[in-house]
């Protein structure tokens, strides 16, 4: 099963491929896709919207995972995110794929196997879990394979969100 | 100029398309898009993006318009509002559209002149601004073109948003 991880930024969004049986899961592709602060909203909102169809249309993922609603502090980080995120969920839906929604403590605990791990820690376990080389460079790319390593090891599990 | 007005909402989105020359403004077509609080918010954002699109592409306005972010003292219904008005920025966007935003009281005062009118008062003078014989039944399609008003008046002042 092909799944795609993403993690949604107004300013950076992280998107990951894998493939999975639920146990051993594979690299397929992991990205990036950042926005200027100097455009408008509707064109940062626009530039991560088409990036990913070109990323669905290239690597025809089978689902899509992301992660749960985060409350931020700050009022108008929380309505950017929420924008994008918007546009993501958007998106994946609009090409048929079902979303897994995961808490940010469930996507440590499945990855590092303690809910309350550091990010550092997510990003340092990704290359072993993925059977890597070396370190994934981006924590927005990681945390994206970290969501779609997830929602994988719940499918198998028969507990998806 | 052909402008679309649209409402943000996760329950119901209200759209207008009117044809205007910023003094004169006529109703080309008015509507809401209803979703279910029953289905997932993938589904509801998928709903209204897909309307949104085939309005779009059924009555090709030529720019658009919408109210500013609304900070709602509700974290979980300013998040839901924020993610649709990321699926309408982007869908509007991705066409191409110049996008007009304007605050609530902005919107009022272009419409009603009073910036604290009530939601009631906007819904009632739209009629007489479009010289309609009766009545726009839904309050979602009314604030909806009223922000199209708006910005159509903005623009042939020289003042758009």
């Amino acid at each position: 099963m092909r799944i795609l991880g993403v993690d949604c930024g107004s300013r950076i969004t992280g998107y990951g491929v894998i493939e999975s049986d639920g146990l051993r899961h594979r690299l397929i592709e992991a990205g990036t896709i950042h926005t200027s602060e100097r455009v408008s909203m509707e064109q940062r909102l626009c530039s991560i919207g088409r990036r990913l169809r070109e990323v669905i249309a290239e690597f025809k993922p089978d689902c899509a995972a992301v992660e749960d609603v985060f409350f931020s502090a700050n009022a108008r980080s929380a309505i950017k995110l929420a924008e994008t995120r918007g546009v993501v969920l958007f998106v994946l839906a609009d090409h048929g794929l079902a979303v897994g929604e995961y808490s940010p403590a469930t996507v440590k605990q499945s990855v590092v196997g303690y809910g309350k791990a550091e990010k550092g820690q997510v990003q340092f376990m990704i290359p072993s879990l993925l059977d890597l080389d070396g370190p994934i460079a981006s924590a927005d790319a990681a945390d994206a394979l970290a969501v779609a390593i997830c929602h994988a090891t719940r499918i198998s599990l028969g507990v998806s969100s």
